[in-house]
């Protein structure tokens, strides 16, 4: 990854952009549901220049510095601004309003790039020997707050980024896992499974820009789990360096051997040590991938035929995605103006929908749906899924929108950079729940972000859901809620709205019976409610997981656990 | 379950056998594999009657009974000779020598029978303040040692049965989750789910005599696992009193909030607190079952028929379970004579067989295949599944192989009782690997159990070994020994003999990349192994675990973790 290349205060590289041409009705929508003046539209904020940047300098002196280039090589070292900039925070949207706002009071004082496990384990042992800090970094794409170095520690902290470890070390094409090394990140992933006929089927909107090891770290999980299993499912074992030395779990399908290990450092957020490598559980390349929208009346509708989808004995999806209807007017309001024969196209499917008595932009909800596999079972599937959509008054819109969210999968954060940039606030909440609480944990979400966002001065607001990740048992619930930044130019006061809502929120979702987070994972961000999730007893096993694995506390402090 | 009708000294109840009648060859055959004498199979060495077995008396003097009981009423707490007898040890090999022998010399001082949460956190208390050892007790099946009073260890020991706690507690059909209390045995489990239509289908082979917390205690997984997942996959959510508390884990259907405290309970083996209830994954019953078994010429063959099956996206077997030539020889040996319409249908079964060039009791290995679902489903998952096996040179034997094993699934421990009497030494042992290791496992068990049957003075031995527990990452391989008892009326001389082949047989187990247990557990048996198997800074955290959930150290100690 060229580091020159990363828009540091943003998502993403500098050589792309959001595709907003031909988007028309991009920003009248947005004016209309934020109640965003013309002026807020037009004025725009960007963030601050690299230069205007002033870092604390690095608190590790040169004889320091030079121990630890003696350990991994000068090359491995980094202090310059860029790289330090780089690895202060995640990706959330408080990471984004401190670093656009050039507020960075602790950056790691290094960055380092060790090549292998055995650089890895005497870096740790450097590090404890000297009571300075590690947080490890995958892709840098966390939106919880896990890879900032902690306040108020006088330790000194090096961030170790695990670009160096990108590789598929082998493939097993006989048992279909791979030997995968954890800085490797999405693209490389795939490539080099890919090249050998398989791939992990782990595709999280983070793709491009996270890795292995912190897909693994924060328990995650990718836009096609329905098909391919969170990384959790897809985690055969796994090799992690922790200060009190190597653990490696068992490389087998099952165990009876007690409690598990792995099971404990998958989701560990790099507070217990330092994930190097992995066996995964990998699977064909499909032939076909066949992804569709179907159109329902109403949001039970589709709810039921979702879960009918997937409780089905015969059905095996890859992907069932139910947005609400206001994530339903999304799509229409983001999507290109018909032009040429796939404008034509895209007309035939409007004047369609409408004499099939469906309306996509008024309480309808739109179904992704997607089978992935060999030509003639993806039919069949699609045959029966049809069937089942029927009995729900599904109307199938084909293949046009499965192909333009796949071509899009992967841009919306850059979306998010841009409203940034004109004083929008944006950010996602997720879930999850069993099927008969599904709808009570929708309520309370929606309920308590569109109460939260006037509250916190961000005008009327607009929340969109979608519910994926199904299962037979559940399913998650992922909001997207938009509103007017608090018109204050100190970005403390627009983290102050955004806390607000999040507070609001959360508090919602664990009342009304959902996990603190189905996806994204613990960091700073969530830990205040770890306790509520899993108690204080399960919090002191995971405490004293934490000693064990980090006696002296260098491994990212303050992350999962609260200090 | 009425403990008067219990074989303390065996497997199951007073009122069934195994039905020996008309398995003529049965005697024979191991006469002639064995190597023993008529004499041998003639003298019956019976165990003990309860009359002769004396046991120290309960350590509890009257004061401490008696505020045991003002704790649990009278009723709940149980002195007398049998109960405690029943609540001495397990029912592995090693067990029922020393029972059999009326060697006990720790049995529990008392057993309890709590009727309820509140009770089992008072009863905690209770214990942790007198410094008294409490052993969770479900169905009591266990083979790996876990429910035995620790020797050397002079605390008074309470048994604390969960038979009181067998309900149900309320089934979720829209999300197919169930609410069961962890002493519920399996018929209990399976008959109040059946009445509203689902199963859990979980059918280990000591289904009628174990309980749900026992399956979630010791990471268990029933024979129809492929198709229903192991108990690990099953369990959504569980809660555990341990004596700092009670421990709740989120019931969703994922969550990503941090390392998983739901897989550190699973597999906790009683050692960090008592599991009262769980909430299960359910599945509608299914409408057919139908099993079958395929004959193939060679354990290649088999194998790498169930591979692909396992493998094959459009393909969901309940089970697939695949004997080596040995085991498929006792399929023969043990079936009844033919008699009747059934003896016509065997007959010309055993005809179409030979025809077709196959010959089950000379190097042909039998997989048992069975289909769980809708009639029509089952059906065109047959016809697959016989075009899958047809390119192995699989011959179909329908039905009447797959009901028999049916019928037979849960008899096999009362010829255990039966071969015992007549001085035949007999146990199992299991482990998993993946595809690619699998015939180096096979080889290395098959190796190390033959070689050291002999050199423990049992004679020429026999091992038979089956496939099963399949996924497309790999299988679980369990082998089945038998020998010659050591001619020596000392249980202590039987019970080395059984010990230097466990010792040498799980060595070579580790040493071939195997995992230490597939589905049996850790307990005492195999502790000393599991260093070997997590290393040794995998094991510091689980003691990390069990000071934390267990600081004074009373919950089933020496079991999983070496003392």
């Amino acid at each position: 990854m060229d580091i020159q290349n990363l828009r540091w205060w943003g998502w993403g590289t500098l050589d792309r952009e959001y595709p907003v041409e031909g988007r028309k009705a991009l920003w009248s929508s947005l004016q209309k549901w934020l109640g965003l003046s013309d002026e807020t539209i037009e004025r725009e904020t960007p963030p601050v220049s690299l230069e205007e940047i002033s870092l604390r300098p690095s608190r590790l002196d040169d004889p320091v510095l030079a121990s630890l280039c003696a350990l991994l090589g000068e090359r491995a070292v980094r202090t310059d601004k860029l790289v330090r900039v780089c690895h202060a925070y995640g990706k959330s949207y408080r990471d984004l309003m401190r670093i656009r706002a050039g507020h960075i009071p602790n950056p790691p004082d290094a960055v380092v790039y060790p090549v292998d496990q055995r650089q890895i384990c005497s870096l740790l042992a450097w590090a404890a020997e000297r009571d300075i800090v590690l947080i490890p970094f995958g892709g840098g794409s966390s939106v919880v707050g896990s890879l900032e170095p902690p306040e108020d520690d006088e330790r000194p902290v090096l961030t170790l980024d695990l670009a160096s470890l990108g590789r598929v070390l082998c493939v097993d094409p006989i048992s279909r896992v791979a030997r995968i090394q954890a800085g490797a990140r999405g693209p490389e992933v795939e490539s080099q499974l890919n090249a050998q006929g398989f791939t992990l089927g782990h595709f999280p909107q983070s793709f491009e820009f996270s890795t292995l090891g912190g897909w693994i770290a924060a328990r995650a999980a990718g836009q096609n789990s329905v098909g391919y299993g969170k990384i959790e499912d897809m985690t055969q074992a796994v090799r992690v360096v922790t200060p009190a030395g190597v653990v490696e779990t068992k490389d087998a399908p099952d165990t009876a051997a007690g409690p598990s290990l792995l099971h404990v450092l998958i989701g560990s957020e790099g507070t217990y040590g330092v994930i190097t490598e992995a066996t995964m559980r990998i699977h064909p390349l499909p032939v076909v991938q066949d992804y569709r929208g179907v159109l329902f009346r109403s949001l039970e509708d589709g709810l039921a035929a979702c879960r009918e989808l997937v409780q089905s004995a015969d059905m095996c999806p890859s992907i069932v995605r139910l947005s609400d209807a206001p994530e339903t007017v999304s799509y229409a309001v983001l999507s290109y103006e018909p032009r040429g024969l796939r404008g034509l196209a895209d007309a035939l499917l409007q004047r369609y929908v409408k004499v099939q008595g469906y309306d996509w932009t008024s309480g309808n909800v739109l179904m992704l749906l997607g089978f992935d596999g060999k030509a003639k079972q993806v039919a069949r599937q699609w045959d029966r899924a049809l069937e089942i959509c029927g009995d729900y008054q599904g109307c199938s819109l084909w293949q046009s929108i499965g192909q333009s969210w796949m071509r899009d999968r992967y841009v919306q954060p850059y979306l998010r950079d841009m409203l940034l940039d004109h004083g929008v606030m944006i950010d996602t909440l997720e879930s999850a729940t069993t099927w008969s609480n599904l709808m009570h944990l929708y309520e309370s979400m929606a309920t308590a972000l569109k109460g939260s966002i006037p509250i916190s001065g961000g005008g009327p607001g607009y929340v969109m859901t979608h519910i994926s990740h199904v299962r037979e048992c559940g399913a998650s619930i992922c909001s997207t809620f938009l509103g007017r930044q608090v018109n204050d130019p100190d970005h403390l006061a627009k983290q102050a709205q955004w806390q607000a809502i999040k507070q609001t929120t959360t508090d919602a979702i664990l009342a009304a019976g959902g996990t603190l987070t189905h996806h994204h994972g613990v960091g700073r961000d969530h830990a205040p409610w770890l306790e509520k999730e899993v108690g204080s007893v399960g919090v002191h096993g995971l405490e004293a997981l934490k000693r064990t694995f980090d006696p002296a506390g260098i491994m990212n402090p303050g992350v999962l656990l609260t200090p």
